[in-house]
């Protein structure tokens, strides 16, 4: 059964996902009530992960099942549904600590988490029409600007007057969206040309499948400690 | 498998009412306790619908069966049993709002809450009706005004004495019943005149269900983001 460790990681990521909401959720009340939100979105993003992930454990038969590469193929829309409900509210979550950093701007989350949207649906489309097509090359090409724009309007951020906590946490934050962030469309060019050139690509699905899970946890889970930590120091509380 | 984009819907609907009704859950506690009532209202409401899009993924057959165009149409039931259920406590959830407002009626709620329930009803008969029969056109006749009916009453409303914050949230609440609510009968008027028209109605039989949940998901989660926000500044919480 040479699926065996994919099937794994997908269980992987659905302990790791509800173990970051349960997290979140208990910390939550000790943050300051204007505070609290960042809790609820870390939660809640979480908690959206862990579901889609128990429910990619079992479209790859996690654990008994014998499974071909289609099996994996198949939790591409759940993915897909994942990172449309919570990449916009990841933004949102940067965006109360951009407010904590002083350095809120009207009408800045909005634009950012349009071409969020943008960059989602665009990387479907792409990831669902004929590798190689002139199409889905544009659509991919446009996906990725939509991601370049949020990354030139978050580093134009100026964060320079507020306290030194809440800078650290924004430049840490932008820095998910940029590395954590990258990992995907690398994963899905990588997957891409090897399509095209007709390798057999098992294995290269099977490797992708395993890094999206651990960039998953990553870009959820640990950007979600970096805000609540920056939340806390702001409520007072000293670790 | 041409179904495949609309079967996911299901499951962006039931995820995203999950991630509601934790979240409305969770922001409970941070408002004042006469005003507890708005996020409990949200968070039923969200969970309900919550359910009853975990069965229609099911009756859909997300994420692996083969369906047809009537495995879709077996959700209608489910879709009902959620809007009867649901329209007459978003409308509860509405009057908290008004009272903040300071502009509680008597009667108004229960006037509005009757003449749902006879939306609803004479909606789900018509639906499940001979389409184009005199019947059915008088039953959504019927359906119809009593909607308006809803829009008389709450646009009849005299908020003018109010807080700004809840000035501005029934404003804003009042275009949810406008407009959000306009986009079911205007599917489903189009739906019934595809059916007369005798065409193929695969296509628009999806992408009507796609509609749905994105409103519901708008009706239920954005309402109630808009009627918690009303109450947290009444609780003094700014953000
Ligand atoms: C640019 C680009 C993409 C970007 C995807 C990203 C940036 C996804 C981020 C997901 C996150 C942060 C998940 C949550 O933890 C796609 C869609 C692969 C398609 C190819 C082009
Ligand atoms: C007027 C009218 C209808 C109205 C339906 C409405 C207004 C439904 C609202 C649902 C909501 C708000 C769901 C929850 O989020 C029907 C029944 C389609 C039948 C045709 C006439």
């Amino acid at each position: 059964m040479e699926f065996q460790i994919v099937q794994a990681f997908f269980m992987l990521g659905f302990v790791a996902m509800a173990a970051g909401a349960l997290w979140f959720f208990m910390e939550r009340n000790d943050l300051k009530p204007e505070l609290r939100p960042v809790a609820t979105y870390a939660t809640v993003i979480a908690f959206v992960a862990a579901i889609l992930y128990y429910v990619m454990k079992d479209v790859v038969q996690f654990p008994l099942g014998e499974i071909g590469v289609e099996a994996i193929r198949n939790t591409v829309e759940l993915r897909y549904i994942d990172w449309l409900i919570t990449t916009p509210l990841l933004l949102i979550e940067f965006g109360i600590i951009v407010a904590l950093a002083g350095a809120a701007k009207k009408g800045l989350i909005t634009r950012i988490v349009i071409a969020d949207l943008i960059m989602i649906v665009t990387g479907y489309l792409g990831e669902t029409s004929e590798p190689g097509a002139p199409g889905t090359v544009v659509l991919f090409v446009i996906s990725s600007l939509a991601w370049f724009y949020i990354i030139y309007e978050i580093f134009r951020i100026d964060i320079s007057n507020g306290p030194a906590h809440a800078q650290r946490a924004v430049k840490i934050m932008r820095l998910f969206v940029v590395i954590g962030w990258a990992i995907y469309p690398i994963a899905t060019a990588i997957e891409q040309f090897l399509q095209i050139g007709g390798a057999d690509i098992a294995l290269a699905v099977s490797i992708a499948a395993c890094i999206y899970v651990v960039a998953d946890v990553v870009n959820k889970v640990g950007f979600g400690i970096v805000a609540i930590q920056a939340a806390k120091v702001s409520s007072g509380i000293h670790e």
